[in-house]
Parts: structure tokens; C-alpha cells; sequence
């Protein structure tokens, strides 16, 4: 059985010209003017993959922390942590689990079932001022953002594009964050290559690859994460022509998982 | 402080035409003559990514199981995940911890600190016949593997290319693997992002981005795992003038690490 994938030359785009991102904003239609000022050609299979601060910005998952009263639980795990019990306040909104804390750190299990520090709460890159004191949430539903991308996308441009949203996550036992899909539509984020035949025409064992996750780390490299300003990256050359699979179909099944 | 990677177009180029490798091959002469024939000119800054397979294959690390005499614990290990027990012999030879394990399935802690299934020990793409049963071992020391391929590129091309071997590796709570970083040359591994800052001049806080599993996964889109046969990968357009850190920089220290 051949690859489903076709191997050609991928090339990594930044879109060059994205505006700071405010509530509201229709990301579709930003993107498609950066793309015809950067005269790229859309075509099916090609892949947008867009860094979850500006999804979340538009979506207004900005949050005042001076309007956020902590609770008990989050007075408690502040003291614990060293971090600001509004701060944790949030972080618990948005976890089904605290899986490790010490000092300045909360990893946690999120809505989605991602395992990341503080819920991926951040505030750089997020405009601060005396009046307040914001902080920026993940997308509530990243597979629905990419989903929403995705279909407006098609309607508008005619062309079935994978979208992923990515954001720079850590990881047990590694140094470093690397770019990770946390919404993917319009591909399947992950190949089951069981069955396939390696060079020897030995049947594989090992399985699964993670490609949104593969491609998020890619992009990653142009996002960059401090100053670069480009949280749109245009992927072409690696074309899927699988089903859909959202980025929830990443996450270990509990009862599979050996490090839960 | 501007960031030091040059953004620009990343392009990622398969080698088309690698052969088959065997003990005792030079891949630097394997590679430079695939240069040539895919008609590309090497610059200093450009990464090649190798995959671990063929380096190991080089290296002369294929074991014959028939060879091996399994030790009373792993006989033991065997019976409990229900492994051949050479293989466990094998897998427990080349860590230095075992992390987890159930049925058909050993993590461990691998003499470079990696933590990873089986020691990374693995039989597809391996050539069998009724007289061997072979497994390919890891390279004994990528970072040093890495290192000497950098240095005779440098030797014979004259161009300073960043040299990554990857392997596709599981992950904790993810499901899939990606391709990682086990042995890094001439670019930093990782780069320490603190003291930088964001779009409205805040000083960044998470601080360390993993730009060799980065690549490495990047590398992996094109590489595949199965038939592909693509084993060497040609990156350009993601250039780092900042000093050498080898893959062990991406392992966490013991003392900081969380999940062991």
C-alpha cells in the first residue's frame, strides 16, 4: 500500500502583513487580503496554520484580571504556587484536572483534555495598560475556531484548505516549547499507517503520526514566538487526502495513557 | 533585541535518491553525491536531517536476536509485557531507567536521557531472512554522530550546515509520534528566548523554544515512516547564527523534571 501523502518539496510561508488582531476581527477575511497582497494561489490541500493568540483575540478571550475574584481553592493553590490567585482563578476555569504545580508553575489537564502549563494563559503579546491588567485565554473550542476557518475559507476562496491552530506548548521530560495543534480541521491530525509496508515489505507496527502536530511544530519555526509578528504561516506541499481529524482525536485516551 | 533567525520562505527538499545503507557506508559521500544529482547548492545555514535509521544502519548497529542470551531480569521483564525476551535484553542494555511498562510495551530512559518506547528499538525498514532475525539499535551517541557528519560536510563542501538525526517518537499524553531531535551539529538545539521581547515591548516569559525537534519534525512530513524511503531531508531558509548546543541540551534535568 503506497503513502497517501504525496512527497514533493513543502514550502513554509509567512503571510508578511497581519494587523494586530482586536475582538471582532474577521480573520478570514485578514487573511484572504494578506494572502492576494502576498500573491499566494490558494489551492486544495494546502494548509493555514494560524497561532492561537490571534484566534483568541479575535474571539475576545482577552480577560481583565482586575475584574476576576479568586476564589478559596484559588487563594489556596496562589500561596502554594507563588502566582497570582487571580491568575489561578483562571487556570481552573478552564482545567478538568491539576496534573503537577510547584513554585511559579500550574500544569494542568484543560476542557479539551491538553495537558499544558497554566491553560495556556499568557500575556505577552497582549496589550497592557494602567487601566488593566489583561491576560489571553485559549479559543474556548479550537477545533470549532478551525472548523469555522475552514468552512468560511471554502465559501469564500473555493478551495479546501487544512486549517490548524497552533500554539507553543511544553512537554514532560524535554527542554523547550514546540509548536502543537491545538485546533485542526479540513485534515486529519493524526495518519494510522498500520498496515502499511515498510522498505522490506514488513508490515508496520508502529502506527500513528501526528501530523497536525508535525506541521504546527513546522510552522512554528516562522511564527516564532517573541517579536516576528507572523501568526499566519502558509503551508504548501503536503497534501492529505484522508478524512477530517479534529485536534481532540490527539489526546491519549485516559485509560490508554501510562503518564496519567 | 531583534530575533536571530532570519525569517524567509522555509523550503523542505526530500534527497530523492538515497540507497539502501549498509554497515560500514559513508553517508557524507552517499549525501553529498544525492546533492549533487537533485541539483542543489549547499550554504552555510541550511540543516540537513537525517533519519536515525540510516545513520544506525551505517554505524553498524543491527543485532542479530538469534545472538543474544536474554539475562534472568529479562526474562522476567518479558513474561510481564509479553516481549521476546532478547529483545527486552536488548531494550535494557541501552537505558539506564525503565519508565513504564505494560503488555507490549517498555519505556525507558536510554543511556542519552531520552525517554522513549523499547529504547527506540525497532524492526521495520530492517531487512530480514530466515537465518537473522535483525533489530537496529540506536546510534550509540547521535550528538556525537551528528558531529562528525557536520564536520566532514564542512570538509568536503565548505559550507557550515546544521546537522540533525531524527527519530519519530511517542509522546506522554499525545497521541502519535513526531519526528524528534537525538543528534544535533551546528545549530543550537534549542534557543533561549529570554530577555526578548513581544510586539508591545513586554519581556518575554516562556522563554525556551525547541527548535531542533522542530526541524526534526518538519523533516518527518517528508520522511514518512513507511515506503517513503526518504531518509534524508534538505531544509533551507531557517537560518541561526547562534552557537552549537547539541541534542542533550534538550533533555530536562532530573532535578526540574516533573514526570519522572
Amino acid at each position: 500500500m503506497k503513502s497517501d501523502a504525496v512527497v514533493e518539496t513543502i514550502r513554509i510561508y509567512p503571510l508578511q502583513d497581519i494587523p494586530l488582531i482586536h475582538s471582532g476581527d474577521d480573520l478570514c477575511t485578514i487573511i484572504i487580503k494578506s494572502v492576494h497582497s502576498n500573491k499566494f494561489q490558494l489551492s486544495n490541500g494546502d494548509i493555514l496554520v494560524i497561532a492561537q493568540k490571534i484566534v483568541s483575540k479575535s474571539e475576545g478571550r482577552l480577560v481583565n484580571l482586575k475584574q476576576i475574584q479568586p476564589s478559596k481553592r484559588s487563594i489556596e493553590l496562589a500561596s502554594l504556587t507563588e502566582k497570582d490567585p487571580r491568575l489561578v482563578e483562571l487556570i481552573l476555569n478552564e482545567s478538568k484536572k491539576v496534573i503537577r504545580c510547584i513554585k511559579g508553575l500550574i500544569v494542568v489537564q484543560n476542557h479539551q483534555g491538553v495537558i499544558l502549563a497554566n491553560a495556556g494563559i499568557d500575556h505577552s503579546n497582549v496589550e497592557q495598560d494602567n487601566e488593566k491588567e489583561q491576560v489571553l485565554l485559549l479559543p474556548k473550542n479550537p477545533d470549532g475556531s478551525a472548523k469555522t476557518i475552514h468552512k468560511k475559507l471554502l465559501a469564500r476562496t473555493g478551495s479546501h484548505l487544512g486549517v490548524i491552530i497552533n500554539d507553543s506548548i511544553g512537554r514532560a521530560w524535554r527542554n523547550g516549547s514546540i509548536g502543537t495543534a491545538i485546533g485542526v480541521a479540513g485534515l486529519p491530525a493524526i495518519l494510522d499507517l498500520k498496515g502499511r509496508e515498510d522498505l522490506y515489505g514488513n508490515q508496520l507496527q508502529v502506527s500513528e503520526q501526528a501530523i497536525a502536530d508535525e506541521l504546527a511544530s513546522a510552522a512554528s519555526l516562522i511564527q516564532g514566538q517573541a517579536d516576528e509578528a507572523l501568526p499566519v504561516v502558509l503551508i504548501k506541499g503536503f497534501k492529505t487526502f484522508l478524512d477530517e481529524i479534529p485536534a481532540s482525536g490527539l489526546i491519549r485516551d485516559i485509560k490508554k495513557d501510562l503518564f496519567l
